[in-house]
């Protein structure tokens, strides 16, 4: 069930070439077959730091290992020398390492994954940087529960009638209009983080109106 | 390991009379000791809806379960109807509904359980809803990785060199400063949930100043 967000791309011929890559985050290591048939679809792999040792036990390699290195094991960091990155500098966690990395080497998309799951802090900094990342490249993060998107203007998403929406602003003082959804939001700021959370779709597609800043949408999957 | 925060309470006879209920949320069962240890402390158990069957497999019986009862098992359902306490508006989450709860029925205190893992948006909305259950009644939330406490007002932690420290801001303006972490945050606003997130602790204590609003302060176990 791939849901795909409409209304965010003005093209003039209707073709984009994408040059997408994986990055691998070193959270829970995915378990859905959505997540893992991702993982098997060939794309480049750049694993972040400790995940080349899952995606490695998981039986695939990693185009590039980037990061601190202070979580992959040695055995894999003498093995695979030719794939390792390493960035140590502390001022960016590895994550957004391996996004840049993707821009450099002429990435244009990149499917985020495992970036959620285990510490709780990752998840909400790996959750909230995905507006950052946006500005660099275009992105997603998938988890096994559900699918999240940055759009920075209003947006028609494609939906089902009962998916569960929850929508995360950047900025505390933008104003949100929701159409499509079972709980109004007219005109509101989401001043809070949870205020626009636990929303459902009621038809095949749901719209996000907003002022300013940018907005993470996420579509749960069942 | 216990960690206390500190600096926090100002009692003028150094007694708190605490009645202590655990609310174990319905996301990812807890299997860390820390988390298994409180749930067998002995204390009043409030589930929240489906969580229910979770501590019924775990061999404990809740003091009451509350909800919009869509998850809880109909087994379970029609046999022990006389805890459960049927919360259908959709207007709050069942989390909320408990805490409510607690309030009403004098406790003073609630240690929150199983409210991360499994869905990221229930993970996000229910670690920010602390600042608002800490209006209530004095609340932590314990997950397997960490604990979360909230804060009003600039606060001292106890801690020890190497701690984890994460801090989230309910206001995107409140100008933060912090002492005794190993990144440097000098009266400056945290606009974005990850500015705040994966510092580390210098010594066997840190200090939170901010001058508005509230923060939630993550401190991971290891």
């Amino acid at each position: 069930m791939l849901v795909i967000i409409s209304g965010r791309v003005n093209l003039t011929n209707n073709q984009i070439v994408t040059k997408e890559a994986v990055i691998l985050a070193n959270g829970q290591f995915p378990e859905s077959d959505f997540c893992l048939d991702i993982l098997n679809s060939g794309k480049d792999i750049i694993c972040c730091d400790g995940s080349a040792d899952k995606i490695a036990a998981f039986g695939l390699k990693a185009k590039v290992i980037i990061g601190d290195l202070d979580s992959i094991s040695p055995e894999l960091k003498k093995r695979h020398p030719e794939i390792i990155i390493d960035k140590s500098d502390q001022n960016s966690n590895d994550l957004t390492k391996a996004v840049h990395w993707a821009k450099e080497n002429a990435y244009t998309k990149v499917i985020i994954l495992g970036a959620t799951g285990i510490r709780e802090d990752h998840t909400i900094g790996n959750i909230y940087l995905l507006s950052r990342y946006n500005e660099i490249i275009a992105v997603q993060m998938v988890s096994d529960y559900g699918i999240f998107d940055v759009i920075n203007s209003s947006s028609v998403f494609d939906s089902f009638p009962g998916q569960q929406v929850s929508v995360f602003s950047t900025d505390q003082d933008a104003r949100f209009t929701f159409a499509g959804l079972k709980y109004e939001v007219n005109n509101r700021a989401l001043h809070e983080a949870w205020m626009g959370t636990l929303n459902e779709c009621t038809s095949n597609s749901f719209e996000i109106n907003f002022d300013k800043g940018s907005a993470i949408i996420y579509r749960v999957f069942d």
